[in-house]
């Protein structure tokens, strides 16, 4: 039995507050449960030097959790002087994810930048963070569109992420703090519209896992994506999931996003 | 005529959302107008190094901006790897703020940190802070005071704050951002609940004020504090205003804070 | 009565040793009874990026305290790779008070940095260190006329600085640190020499003062500031105060700073 | 066509210099192809505070790349102030892997450090540091063993990596530079000598993966790290594979490792 | 011909101020012609770490710079967040050089620190800091001894130091700023009471020297340092050199130092 | 009797393996007994902006210690976030000596960094650095002439540098860690290959060295020195020692280096 009295298969509720703040392009308040991590997109009008001159955008994540979002107290990043190697790990991975959503030639020489903060920390911060940030990029893609900056969108694909893992040996989706900190195995899986992976990050610190196993967190995680793209959708009004275009080609079905 | 189209007297809409998170001992989302600030108190069973011992305890303050609270997307300090000279100040005076609302020797060898994250940012942030952490530092206290873990309460003070400047040339209460940028002179009051000053600092960096105009001033911010301080005591359901105690005595009217 | 027995209206003796170090445009060693500040300007042909191109100047200000100026060893900020927070609120306290003195749009696009240095500290550093300053910047200044760099003074007006505070109870002039140390209020008051207020700064942590206790403490930080305009001038072998002008205008009066 | 004419399945030849260094009490120079990682197992008689007076030991690692070990010569991060997040990544994931293969509660209360240290960079640096760390490892826990300073040996797992990727649409094993700057997916494998995984980081920035693919690379990946498997005991002058024990039991087959 | 119109063999004008600040337990400025140095020596009822419990005490240096001491201001190291390569270098050699000065073994557990902060720089302050320092370190000992805290004086030697280099091919003793500028050859040298050598620094990024060079360079080195050991002891009204203990017996003649 | 029964006059077994790693320009294993350190050249094109658009090149270095280079694991720089002194003083050295070695004017707006890295130290690591650096160095600037790159090689002199110190009162030559550890007086020293000093820097913590015993110290180091020279003749094929061209003169002789 889950601490949260959950099935295996069952993800906690899940809400997005579009327009949470005002003055970012792109505002989303997403709530797994208890997990509540604030995610804004902002536009610059620049790119990375690596990148001047080359005609295409580029896409950045900042992933920061405040002091008194966990049950103890963290010491402030910006006192201690520096991010730690988990934070930096998961505002990577943010990154690397959302990037999978925008084809950047299409972008312009723009520079979005992600930045997820966490206000409540109940488990699944990162997972939260990703599906909640796709919902925040796509409301400020489709502000550049609607102002004509953007003749046609850079959105390609539907991008969310959840969390699996062994809990007591059974298979278990969407951890909570409780269940995760006692999770033998925990993997973090981000997928698109068509259910192809973005990323897989699977840890065994404990308890090593099988293949057998990881199949039926993989099958775990599909499920739980595909009701997330599902809730992304609804809370864009939308209610077909749209058809991600490839990659490089004029999708049809883009500007739905 | 100001920009918010309000009376040269007269505050922001404010609200307290008490137990806006539910780790922290007292948290506290604090809102003047667009401006909004999440208070979180913390109570740690130690004090720093130089108070080990004396059985006394402490308060401390830390602030701090998301990067997209404001207009302009700022650089996220533990990724610059200091907190700004402004930052530093701002949580020196939010600290100074609230150890006057406390009798320390009554606190027992515990810190209290009191974390002001600004998730959106419209002028005024440090006094709208300092008014949201004391209710947060408020709550705590009543928690520690109800487990029986402090046999009397600490707390001998109410403690508010607010901005006032000269806008154009006239004196105005509680400034907006597009005050403030325009401001000649701004000043930053903290009052206790019988209209002592516990901090003033004024600046004039365009136009030097005379004393009659810090007077008016002056008159301003104390009527702003005396609406916040009932704002406080509303949002504790308490109808009457406390009478503070004299520093060190015990006051009987402070169990009711 | 004061540990110092002066009377609580009475400054300590105060001494300006122009040109004490040979490089810097300006160099004065300010001396407030015990404390000792060196303050040099510096002029450099350039200005920060944010004002790049729009034909102004600028001024800032650095401050430091020497390892063993105090009567504890301090550790080397340098040394701890940062500078602190009081640090820094003084220094920025220090450029906000001398920009004050300046038309910047009569500078050029130059950099006048500040960099005051405490030898010696027994209280009241910063005010020393504006007052101080605001000879070395005069000087600064001055040179850049004779010279023919600037057709114009762009020296606006005069500047000094004076702390009071509540010792014992009784409003006294110029602290030095045994009364600092023990003071129940302490405020720093910069003005100029029409009697313009450019900073108040009052901090009252121990004991809030009342509308009452703060005007006396203005009265004689105003008094205070005046014999100081007088010393700067005398300094300056000038014996006539002169008249500000205001800002923006060309006053007959200040090719004599 | 891989650019090193090798084939989909082959791993590049391997070699492991043991004592390769005097000093440390496992030294261990581990090359896959042109990549040459120096990796040392240091043992000091201390836990870090979160441990300390528990009775277990633990296990940590650190990353570093010499400026020059690529084509490109890299800034030093000494110079730098600190470690990227990309050298904190692999950092962690060298130590979650390597703690796999020990009983903490059998090791005392010491601390374990790998440095696994880039002399040259060629892909695959952080695969090719896993499976030298674990020879380091070795090495270090038998010298422990022999002067009797360890009843037991707390290694219970024989611990191997490597890299696996779709180059070309083709998946292929240990990718080198290459074929890694190349890949549309890039995938690590971090696993046990009875086949579970420790780890599994799959990314796929430019092409999604789909469960198809994932089966194949796992397969290959699975493939490559039996045989590294046998050339660590093959290093150790071991013929037969060791049978992993049961965590926490006492493994007859560990002694030999 | 000299810029300065010196002889080969002639030192700048050299004066020590003690007492120039009050707090520290010794305080000497310390002028070689324009370089201005203040050294000041505090005192510690501690020492570092590595030799706590073993009885003894310890010294060490620490050296600044004031922005504008030089020609074109310097940045703040204290702003730039760490100190430089030669700052660190010039204070280990302070450090190494003092130490010679100590039998640190009659000290008890006390660290004593210089610090060498440079008010002007003309040339030489690292020679003239080690020369000031020593007259500093004195009167702190001798502090300690007159109020009974050390029964017997740990000073077992005179410290001076002095720079020598070839300007135009011709050896010169004791450079200022226009000479080191352009010397081909820059040597420091460090030297005790009785002609032996404590440190040697010898540099020819342009021009290397012979060993002939290298005599005449040491002769005038030996001479110049022989004339400020006799200005120290004047400084000290002494009249007689004072003859050096060997190290660890207790010297007769050292109390007068 | 030295701990490595060698001479007092005699050299630990030196070796160079040039091309030890394949990235580099110039990359060379260089050994001193145990002491091993691996020396890269890197050519950049362009120079630091204080020189930018003067036509000459520069030469700086950087200089590293594994943290299992020795017997007790040393902290990483990257970690602790800076480079100590000790690591600062020795790059430093390790450039001017280099610099020594070319003509900046004929080397182009390119920089040549010299990373030189401790895998295992016992002793003389920056001598040893030195040495093997300037092979790395000839390497990366025959690479350049050979590419036609530069029509005239900047390469106009040969250097090595060596140890020498009084160990129990004898002068010996090339100092290991046991000897060292042990040495009342510690020298370096570099010089050219007509027998000049580039930098002599010597230490007496403990015991004063005489003019005497410093004479015998520089006959040891130009011994050891010149059969360094040869060394590094032999390890590039050649078997006289090149005459040193002097300074700005185009050497006919250096081409052979």
């Amino acid at each position: 039995m889950r601490p949260s009295q959950r099935r295996p298969d069952e993800l906690r509720p899940v809400s997005f507050t579009r327009g949470f703040t005002r003055y970012a392009e792109g505002s989303v308040l997403v709530e797994f449960g208890d997990t509540r991590v604030l995610c804004t997109a902002s536009v610059l009008p620049q790119v990375p030097p690596f990148l001047k001159g080359g005609g295409q955008g580029w896409l950045t994540a900042e992933y920061g959790l405040l002091p008194r979002a966990t049950n103890e107290r963290a010491q402030r990043e910006a006192v201690r002087g520096k991010q730690s190697g988990r934070t930096l790990e998961i505002q990577r991975l943010i990154g690397r994810s959302l990037r999978a959503a925008l084809d950047l030639t299409k972008l312009g020489e723009r520079t979005i930048t992600l930045d997820c903060d966490v206000l409540q920390a109940d488990g699944g911060t990162r997972t939260a963070a990703i599906t909640g940030a796709w919902l925040a990029l796509r409301d400020a893609i489709a502000g550049l569109c609607q102002s004509g900056a953007l003749p046609e969108s850079p959105l390609v694909d539907q991008i969310a992420a959840v969390s699996v893992g062994l809990y007591r040996g059974i298979p278990v989706l969407d951890l909570d703090y409780a269940e995760d900190a006692a999770a033998e195995t925990d993997m973090n899986v981000v997928m698109d519209a068509s259910g192809g992976f973005i990323e897989i990050q699977g840890t065994a610190e404990q308890h090593r896992f099988s293949r057998a196993e990881l199949d039926r967190l993989l099958d775990l995680a599909a499920s739980g994506i595909e009701t997330l793209h599902a809730q992304q959708r609804a809370a864009l009004g939308l209610e077909e999931p749209p058809t991600p275009a490839p990659r490089g080609s004029t999708a049809t079905g883009h500007e739905s996003l």
